[in-house]
């Protein structure tokens, strides 16, 4: 059965929107900007959201949870932060309704008007700083290592599921540590442990680097990211981590008795990960079937369909399956059993294609007499006759090669699309037809950066990490250059 | 070492608060009525979230997730809904901040009004229900039953940590059903969920009832709820399920094509519990000395103290430490040793007695020659020598008696704070005197009780399911009653 999914080639845009409201994974809410995640994207989040929690705690990370809103004038005392996030932000004025004077329903009550006004938290420095300069007195105070998972809200004005929404779920890590080298250590850490997160669970490579100034989270004094591709030849940005100097110590005075005995100002570092991954998720390795998803983070990761014509075949049926569910379940494999009378097996077929099962069993009777199953993986569509016995095995070595074989398949992709150009012209003419990384000479300045950005809407992704130093120069001004960045277009 | 934690005999209430920061669960936050919730405070609701969340899975149910806002028209909705959640909410009117004319920071931007006002969620049945509306076409897609863990803020003028916060964290189940009494089973399984939760892993007896008119939910038909008593006499209501009938199915148009050819209107529960459980934790079993936390839900389960005069001897315990973090951790027993240099063994065991870690196993020079240890309980500061070889299996045990032994202290306590009276006189001086329950007749009228409410502070706790029918008259007014009802004082 067809799903009504566009295809990539024709619209990729439309393909996504309808992919994400298809498989049941996330739609707009009434509110404007807000979205609703439904059970299944929800249950592929919750594995997201499980493995990072293991990976922060593995590296000494504790949660907590700190409060929704932020009193406006908090926002103002760091400079760049108010600038970067005053201008798309819930502003709570009030703290009552009451009933109209003309029956019509409820009013906001101009009596309860705040004396402050709240900000629905964009992001949490500010109202975590204030609360650190009370915890943090001395150098035994430090590192103060903490994380919370939370929604924020950004009030944007173009949004779509999963990759920019009014309210999304995230978490935000905040540290505050005793020294420079420390706190740098840190933000390179938690880059990594994202990295690792990206790369071995959703399947999908990364370029580490640096932001350029205009970037930049505001308030950071360095943005570390991760930049993946999608397969339409677009960047997206999976991931930050800040260096924060001691920018948010300075604004809500976080000093600390130093070993040494003076009185320093605390170094701090913030990172996090949102919903936005999800977004990552689906358009990397999806197809025009539906979802492909990597098996660590399937909800589901196997289906068993039984094939049958009457009652006593899905009897028999059922008594087999039950044995095969045994057999994966000890190996840790979570398994669905779809035995509704309701649905064709085709029907099934395709709708666990859509949600990007990554391995199909289908039992007939033939199967029964032969003592088989037929196994048929999501991503490559191959199917193959398994004897019942060897199944649990089978789909073990089937799972991880699934893994292994759509982040392969992604890193090709990747790789084919970088691109070194040196001149402003094959510049324009890469993202123009190829899309993908662009990586050419740039002199450093802001200017360049925007005009180059105005012209073509190519934007530096980052300064990359892993990069030798390579003298050039600057596709746009010819000034001298040191090493090639990274341009694409991005969402 | 005295933490300067108040007496519970002197002063009760300043105890509580005393304790919860002392502890390092929560602290008030510079937002007015809204808490921080500390990292070990964090690790203790999560593991009742844990504990919960598999809960609610094995009796079916999945997580979604919801906006935070609720456009102010859907509030009004349900008439009643409206009536009891309007008067305290905190609503957002603006999407943007400018600088100020005078630079003295950011104001609200007159022009980013938005057309409807947006309320931050005091509880989400609104929103869900409108959002059911498209999901439920058929009996086919009955029941939904979704959860989600998510803030919510209730603009409460009186705020305590934990108990009463404008935000807090819980969990709302919301659940859609086709017949009423599917619907009625599920308020009550969920209400069974919750006790077995607060009984057996909170260590905390219950009782089970259904709340009165002027104390139901908002929109609700039936309000069932589990009543727990502090030691100060007070109650604490745990938690909530509701019976909402068909209200919201008929506020939000939320129909369904029946079996039988026919278009009915959906049936619905909600349920919620939330970090207010904490407060009740806290409350219900810790003493002067701080906090008593039950087995299960203790982040720390046992703490290894080492006592050493030299940095030999600390070498050698330390190697013993590490044999018994194996045999513990391989019974699934969490662990923390604690080699600090920095603070005293008197100080540490002060300090795991205030954070009511349930075991403290202390290695000293002699027991390095008896390959001993000396284990001690917190709740009873009960101590014994223990073999080495022997911690595993001890430590299981005596976990597995803690647990049991405070829920039956606290029944104790419980059973013998309930009070029979049968005149008004008598109500009042056992309020007075000796608090607790006090089960009296009523004469089931909403006045009788508001006056009994205005004169005593008592309230009608819940009517418990658990108990006979039992002819009498009520206490008040003289009036006949069916049935005794449960007073008290309560948080």
């Amino acid at each position: 059965m067809s799903k009504g999914l566009p295809k990539r080639s024709e619209d990729y845009s439309q393909w996504y929107n309808e992919l994400v409201k298809k498989a049941d994974l996330a739609e707009n809410s009434p509110v404007r900007g807000c979205m609703v995640i439904k059970p299944y994207g929800f249950a592929i989040w919750e594995k997201m959201q499980a493995t990072l929690d293991k990976m922060f705690k593995d590296t000494g990370h504790r949660n907590a949870y700190f409060p929704i809103f932020i009193p406006k004038s908090y926002l103002s005392k760091e400079a760049d932060h108010v600038e970067g996030f005053a201008k798309e932000c819930a502003v709570v004025t009030h703290y009552r309704l009451k009933q109209a004077a003309d029956g019509g329903g409820v009013v906001v009550d101009p009596e309860a008007r705040l004396e402050e006004e709240l900000i629905v938290r964009p992001t949490s420095e500010t109202v975590i700083w204030s609360t650190y300069k009370n915890w943090i007195q001395s150098y035994r105070d430090l590192p103060l290592k903490l994380n919370q998972w939370a929604n924020v809200v950004r009030w944007e004005m173009r949004t779509r599921l999963f990759l920019r929404t009014a309210e999304f779920l995230w978490q935000e890590g905040h540290t505050a540590h005793e020294t420079e080298e420390e706190a740098r250590q840190e933000t390179l850490l938690m880059l990594q442990v994202y990295t690792d997160f990206v790369q071995d669970h959703m399947a999908l490579p990364v370029i580490q680097g640096v932001k350029t100034e205009s970037e930049r989270f505001a308030g950071a004094v360095d943005t570390y990211c991760m930049e993946t591709l999608m397969q339409d030849g677009k960047a997206l940005q999976a991931g930050t981590s800040h260096f924060l100097g001691q920018n948010f110590a300075k604004a809500f005075d976080v000093k600390f008795a130093a070993r040494d005995g003076g009185l320093d100002y605390v170094w701090g570092t913030s990172w996090g990960v949102s919903t936005r991954l999800m977004g990552a998720l689906i358009m990397a390795h999806s197809d025009d079937s539906g979802l492909v998803l990597p098996p660590k983070l399937a909800p589901i990761q196997v289906v068993i369909v039984p094939i049958f014509k009457n009652q006593e075949q899905l009897e028999a049926i059922s008594v087999v399956a039950s044995g095969l569910i045994r057999q994966l379940n000890e190996l840790g494999i979570s398994v669905e059993y779809d035995d509704r009378d309701t649905y064709k097996p085709g029907w099934k077929f395709a709708e666990y294609e859509l949600k990007g099962v990554p391995v199909r069993i289908a039992i007939g009777p033939r199967d029964l007499e032969n003592n088989t199953a037929e196994v048929a993986r999501r991503d490559t569509s191959e199917k193959q006759i398994v004897k019942q016995q060897e199944i649990g095995a089978k789909v073990k070595h089937l799972l991880a090669d699934i893994q292994d074989s759509i982040y392969r398949k992604a890193l090709k992709y990747r790789d084919q699309h970088i691109t070194d150009v040196d001149s402003y012209e094959a510049f324009k003419s890469v993202l123009e037809t190829k899309g993908g990384f662009v990586r050419a000479h740039w002199d450093g300045t802001a200017n360049t950066e925007q005009r180059i950005k105005e012209e073509t809407k190519a934007t530096i992704r980052c300064i990359p990490l892993d990069q030798r130093q390579e003298p050039g120069t600057c596709i746009y001004s010819g000034e001298p250059s040191q090493q090639r960045v990274i341009f694409a277009k991005a969402y």
